[in-house]
C-alpha cells in the first residue's frame, strides 16, 4: 500500500499536475513542475520530499493536516510564491479548510503581507474554487455581523501604539485601529485562533522577527498550544527555509517561556 | 458622481484591465486579476480596497498622488511584484510622474533592490510607454551632465565607510563611491528628494530596517517633510504589509525626533 | 576585440535571448527582457551593466568566474527570481560549474531558502540541461556514499542547538540533525566549500543577517578566503541590492576579524 500512497502524495506535493490536484490550470501562469521535471534536474530533491516532507512532516501528530495546510498556504502567499498555490489550496480544501476560510486568509494577508500578495493569490483560488463548483454562496460577505470585541484590551493596545507612533505616523495608527483591530480581526469567517496562525506563519515565513512576540502571544491567547507553535516552526523550516526558522526560534522560545503554564 | 468615480478607481486599483489603465497587455506575463475574479474569491478584499485604499488612503492630503505613485511603484519593484506594475505605472504617468522619472526609478532600484528587480520591471514599463507613444526622446540619456556634488559631505561619507569596511570588502566600498554617490545619485532626471523617496520606500517595503536611518536623514535633508515621512509609512502598510510598517516605525520615529525642527 | 566581446557579454548578462544563452525558452514563463527592451525604458541601466557589471565586476580577480556564477545563481534562486535564471545557469555551465553541481545547488537551496524556491528553479534548469543534452547520467544520485562526518563537531553543534531549542521545537531540532547535517551536507556532488558559498550567498541575498555568523565561519573552515568573502559581498551588492550588502557587512567584518589569521 505504501508505495502507491507515496506516489500519489508525491504527485501532490512536489509535482501535482492539475488533474491530480483537481484544479484547473491557471491561464498564463508558469506551470508547476512535474515529478518528471524534478527528476530531470534534481533526483535528490524528489527523494527528500518523499522521505521527509510527505513521508514524515505532514504526518507528525503535533499539528493537524488542516493546520499544516493553513500554515503552508499562508507561507506561500506571504512569500508571493504562486506557482505551487493551486495545488496547496486544493489540498487545504481536502484537509478541511473551508472555502470561506481560504477567502478570509487571502483577505487577511493583504494587510499582513502586502496588497499585491493577496491579489496575486486570486487566480489560483479562483480556479480551484471554479473546478469544485464553489460559488459566492460559500464565501463570507464583504461585511456583516462581527465577533465581539474585548474593548478593554483593544483600548490598551490602541493607547500604547498611539503614544508610541501617533505623532510620527497618524495614518498608520488610525488604520491599524479602524481597519485591523476593529474590523478585519472581528470577521467571523476565520476563527481568531486560525487568523493568528495565519499571521504568525506569515511573519515567520517572511523573516519579520520583530513582530512575532506580539502576535505569538495573541495566538496563544487565542488557543494555539506550545506544542503546536513548535510544530508550526518545524513545518515552516521546509516551506520558508531553515534560516527563517532559526531566526524565529529564539523569539518563540522567549515568548513561550515567559507565559504562565 | 461618487459611485461612478469609485467604480473607475476600483477598476484601476485592484482590477485594472489593460484598457482601463491604457496599457498593453504584457505578453507572456501572468494577467492581473479583474474585479470579477476578486469577487469570486474574496468579496471583502474588494470592499476594503474601495473603502480604505481608494476611498481614503490615496486621497489623504499629507502626501500628493504623485508621491503616492512613486512610493507604490518603488515598493512593487523592490518586492518584485510585476503583475500589478503595468497599472500602477500608467497611474503614475496620470499622476504627473514623467516617463524620464520612471526610467530613472527603475535604474535606481537596480542598485537598491537588486539588478533582476530592475530588469523584471522592464516589460511593464516598455508596454506602458509604447501604448502612450513615449519614445527615446523622453528618456534620460545613458550619461550626461551631472548635478553638483557636495564634495565635503561625500568625502566624509566615503571616509567613514572606507574605515569601516575598506579592509573587508574593497570592491563594495569602491563601487559605492564610484557608481552610487559619484554617479547614480547625481543623475539629474530624478530630483534628489524623489530619489530619496524611492530609496526609503524600497527599504521599508523590503524590511531593510538597518539602512533606514541614513537614507531617511538624507531624504529629509533633500526636502522630505516629517508629515510626508509619516504618510509614506502609512501608505506602505497597505502595499508592503503591516509588519514592514511597524518594524520601520521605531526607526523613523528615532530619526525624526533627533533632527532639529 | 573589446567592442565585440562587450556586445556579446551584454547580450548575455542583461539581455540574453534564448539563442545567445544556448537555452530553450521556458514555456509559459515570462520572457527575459532583451537589450532593445531595456534601451526602450532605461538606457542608463544598460550602460551601467556594460561599464560596471560586465566590464568590471565579473572580471575582478578576487573571485573566479565559476564562483561568481555560483553566487549569482544562489542569489537568484534564494530571491525566487526565475526570469534571469536560464541565462545565468547557462553561463554557470560555461564557467565550469558542473551539471551535478547545479542539481545539488538547487536541492541545497530547498532547505536554505524554502521548498518552493527550489521547485520554481526546476523549469529553467530542465530546459538548459535539455538544450545541452545533459541527461540523468550527469546528475548526482538521490542517495549514495557520503562524505566523512566530523562526529565531534557535529555532536557539539547538535548538543548546543538541542539545549537551546529542543524543548520548544523538537521537530526543527530533529530535522536539522537528520536531514541537514547528517545527510544534505554530506552529499559529495558539491564540495563543502562550494556548499558553504551557496549558503552564505543565499543568506546575504535574503537579508538573513542573524544566520551569517555561523555559516561564514563554516565557509572559511571549508576554505573560503577573506578576500573571496569580501568579493562575494561586493558581487551580491549588484545582484541582491546595496541594502542587503551593507546589512551583512558588519557581520562579515566581525567574523573575519575574530578568526585567527
Amino acid at each position: 500500500m505504501r508505495p502507491l500512497a507515496t506516489t500519489l502524495l508525491s504527485f501532490w506535493l512536489i509535482a501535482g499536475g492539475p488533474a491530480a490536484a483537481g484544479t484547473a490550470a491557471v491561464k498564463g501562469a508558469n506551470p508547476m513542475s512535474t515529478s518528471e521535471d524534478i527528476r530531470a534536474v534534481a533526483p535528490a530533491l524528489e527523494a527528500y520530499a518523499q522521505k521527509f516532507v510527505i513521508g514524515d512532516l505532514w504526518k507528525r501528530p503535533g499539528l493537524s493536516p488542516r493546520d499544516r495546510s493553513i500554515v503552508t498556504v499562508a507561507a506561500l502567499i506571504a512569500r508571493n510564491q504562486t506557482v505551487e498555490l493551486p495545488d496547496y489550496l486544493a489540498r487545504a480544501l481536502d484537509n478541511g479548510v473551508k472555502p470561506a476560510e481560504i477567502s478570509e486568509i487571502i483577505t487577511h494577508l493583504a494587510f499582513y503581507t502586502g496588497w499585491a500578495n493577496a491579489v496575486d493569490a486570486i487566480p489560483a483560488a479562483r480556479d480551484v474554487f471554479k473546478s469544485r463548483n464553489i460559488g459566492a454562496d460559500q464565501l463570507p460577505p464583504a461585511s456583516g455581523p462581527q465577533l465581539p470585541l474585548d474593548e478593554a484590551a483593544e483600548k490598551q493596545r490602541a493607547t500604547r501604539v498611539g503614544e508610541q507612533f501617533g505623532q510620527i505616523t497618524p495614518s498608520l495608527v488610525q488604520y491599524t485601529t479602524d481597519v485591523l483591530f476593529r474590523d478585519l480581526w472581528l470577521r467571523p469567517a476565520l476563527a481568531p485562533r486560525d487568523r493568528s496562525v495565519v499571521t504568525v506563519s506569515a511573519l515567520i515565513a517572511t523573516g519579520q522577527v520583530a513582530q512575532i512576540t506580539y502576535h505569538l502571544n495573541r495566538a496563544m491567547d487565542n488557543g494555539l498550544t506550545r506544542e503546536e507553535a513548535g510544530e508550526v516552526l518545524g513545518h515552516l523550516a521546509f516551506y520558508a527555509g531553515w534560516p527563517n526558522a532559526f531566526s524565529a526560534a529564539p523569539v518563540i522560545k522567549d515568548v513561550v517561556e515567559k507565559r504562565p503554564r
